[in-house]
């Protein structure tokens, strides 16, 4: 399939400011940019950061006072494995590739330390593999409201546990946390999402099966064939689309995606597999 | 039914310290104290005082250096009302007799209003009434682990709803918390807990329903009509059995209660409701 | 001093409603109210409820589907104490009365258990009486920002002791926790406050010194001396100047208080006392 | 200056498990390991995956059931730089270089996102580099308390700074915490402490100025100079010296580390460095 995506974002600067983006599509074996244009208004020279093996892409410029608008538009060709849940199994501890065994541990907006009891308790006797992570996806959207607004940047997933309240990004750090506390490696992932409604920049995640990563969204906002990658972390804090040290006021954003070609996501039951990341 | 009981506390005081106890058996309607001893060991003064309204008593006494024995013991006459729970409803809001009404709002270990979603969603659908507090008292004990040693003084249901391991305060303080956020007055209990093993200083927890307070205990540890009240308060912070200013240590402690008279508190599915507490 | 004051809220309700509104000036030994007005709109009966000891008024409607406009306004004749700072002490546990006790406690947002240390090492050298509990409304003021918005009803003195910014009754809560962490026993007071800026219901906290209860505000924004108690209580739990139970959404809120006869209250280093409450 | 060190670790497994340890001493530009050896009781095959960048050494085993022991001893040669701690500059946002930005995010037990406030209340008017992360270490060693077993795996930054005790993981979270909310890129170190007092495995931080890092402890226990480096992360979270997947219960665990060769380190005023890591 073929999308074209991008996002406008205006901000008021009211002193000299560094900002880094990562509001770019990644590079990667399974998704192409055909094309794409990233521009500064005023005109400021950026530097761009591919970090190694995630291959996010961070922009960083330093901005006059004023106004500051970025405007990224690109073309991509997504290519994501469909595969039968069903064969798809959990890799023990024993087995686990080690270069994954940092997305076991805790982090930030995931304390997958304090929420080992509950996991065990809900999830601990299900049939190990994708249909275990598919559950906890399930739980979560049982148990938790979607409500814009009922979040902030400081929220992470042993609130959402207990108030049962989020937005996309909740959503995701719950479904990692859950994950890790039953050994199964999970990362947060930022998306431009197809059919996403209001568009908006989206978050997922994925978890190590097999031997591979898997995409999830407990939120069922969106089809995941749909969703172009931008970022992938252990949570929110890797990823932010933009960080700011200065004093920089968004004013507006905008976000869009369409699809160009092929036919148009829908909702499966596959399991959506990145090709090797 | 006719108990004694008591308990004997060691301490070492490293600096003049000042202490209160509230260790003794409560004086009200329905239990009625034949005797009792209260002994400090250096001989020492003390002075006590009983709350209004919920009758708890504190001793104070103002201590040495050096070591402190402290001992207690009663002969209690007990005479809960028991009454078929089917008969006994929630009180709206609406009807509530106001000087019920803090108990429905939040305390230090019972963060009801962190609780609210989570309140509704497990328990939200269910038929109002003393079987919805049962309910919440069998979600506790299918879902938290009780565990010696597992938290501490810090803890707080907002920490066990997620943490899910426990002991007797935490399970209290979180049926606490659960009744509050469906807008059940709920309060804390400290007892002499008949059978329970090993004989300790036990806590569970009322609810207000119909028109007078009713006893729950999620741990199922002991006979509710086993139970002689020491304390009730908002939390456990009102009613601890020792309350310290100074230097003193604990050494040892022990608990006793033996049943009398009477045929021996066994577990029931009744009500066991206070007179008019 | 004479004032007038008063507040008009304004709600929508989508479903019939049970609200309990603390609004009301106190009647006091302090606070003489001359004449007051309670208006419902549309006109419904209520139903109030003075709280033993600390005689919070609860008004409680039950509300039908609509708009519902509460209408408040006393005039109240206000005589604190002033008193010599210096000639102030503290109480040792040893001989504070006992009906004060309570109020050493940790409660929901005051968590004065986990700011022990601080507390000592802040303060723990300087010598105990008022300025003591001055200087820790000195440190409040020096070390939080005073931030509209930056927190809300679930924001606790243990956030705020870290996060450095809050509104006022986060500023009192701290003030009430490190005091309590001192062994100080404090409370939350809720009043109509002349010469805030802007109007509005506004917090402040009451430390026990001596024999008595003295004021204290920690965001300096009003004169200590033009406050109108409304509601006592250990923290904002216990005195919301609304709780809700139903749908009813506030639509708007006007407070207002003017000096009527002497001379209009301003900033003192004096202390404030209650006479006797 | 050269080093023999080394550790023992004795557990008991109840079921066959996971371990992954993180106890060997780093290979790197400023450690050269002369010699080592690491030996499992019974004798097990092992994985070791060094980590990318930051060269951490997971060594892997599958144990049955029954007792474990592991055995590590090496010889290595350690070579810091010493530089002038009046040279070294804080490096802006707006030119660090980009594989450092990360270090700068909000991890686990180092909520940077919530110290904002406080640590530019602290120190935010002071000089900006060597001595500011200085003044951070002093600032912690004379408002937190070290004292063994007041904290536990769970405990975090946020927790510290209000609760102002813990131990060496703890001081080095905290430390971690304020450096990156200056935006300072900050990271955790464990080590072979020489001249720890008990012998342990020790924990201290990095704050990455000029253009490398630099060594700090604000626990002020042993020397910089005598610390080999075991694992670098973004807190303990990545570095834990056992990570169980099973039921293994440590026995016992004893660590040594004793200077060869070359004056044994003194206590400095120096700045420690690493060459490029």
């Amino acid at each position: 399939m073929k999308f074209n995506l991008g996002c406008q974002l205006n901000y008021s600067i009211s002193t000299p400011s560094t900002l880094i983006f990562n509001i770019c599509a990644a590079k990667n074996n399974y998704q192409n940019i055909l094309q794409e244009t990233i521009k500064f208004e005023p005109s400021l020279d950026y530097e761009e950061y591919i970090s190694p093996v995630l291959e996010n892409r961070y922009l960083r410029v330093n901005a006059p006072e004023g106004d500051l608008q970025v405007s990224y538009q690109a073309t991509v060709e997504l290519s994501y494995l469909d595969e039968d849940p069903n064969s798809i199994a959990e890799v023990a501890p024993a087995e686990l590739p080690l270069d994954k065994l940092h997305y076991l541990f805790p982090s930030r907006y995931c304390q997958s330390d304090r929420l080992m009891r509950l996991a065990q308790q809900e999830f601990g006797k299900l049939q190990p593999g994708y249909s275990r992570v598919t559950a906890i996806c399930n739980w979560i959207y049982d148990n938790v409201t979607y409500l814009s607004g009922s979040t902030n940047s400081q929220t992470s997933a042993f609130d959402i546990v207990t108030e049962r309240a989020g937005v996309c990004r909740d959503f995701a750090h719950l479904g990692i946390a859950l994950c890790r506390a039953l050994n199964i490696p999970a990362r947060f992932v930022s998306v431009y999402s197809h059919q996403l409604q209001p568009p908006d920049f989206h978050a997922v995640f994925e978890a190590y099966l097999g031997d591979r990563w898997y995409l999830f969204d407990p939120t069922r906002l969106a089809p995941l064939e749909g969703m172009i990658r931008i970022g992938t972390g252990r949570d929110a804090a890797d990823i932010s689309f933009a960080t700011i040290f200065g004093a920089a006021q968004m004013q507006d954003m905008t976000v869009f995606i369409d699809c160009l070609e092929g036919k148009s996501p829908t909702f499966t039951t596959d399991a959506i597999a990145t090709r090797s990341l």
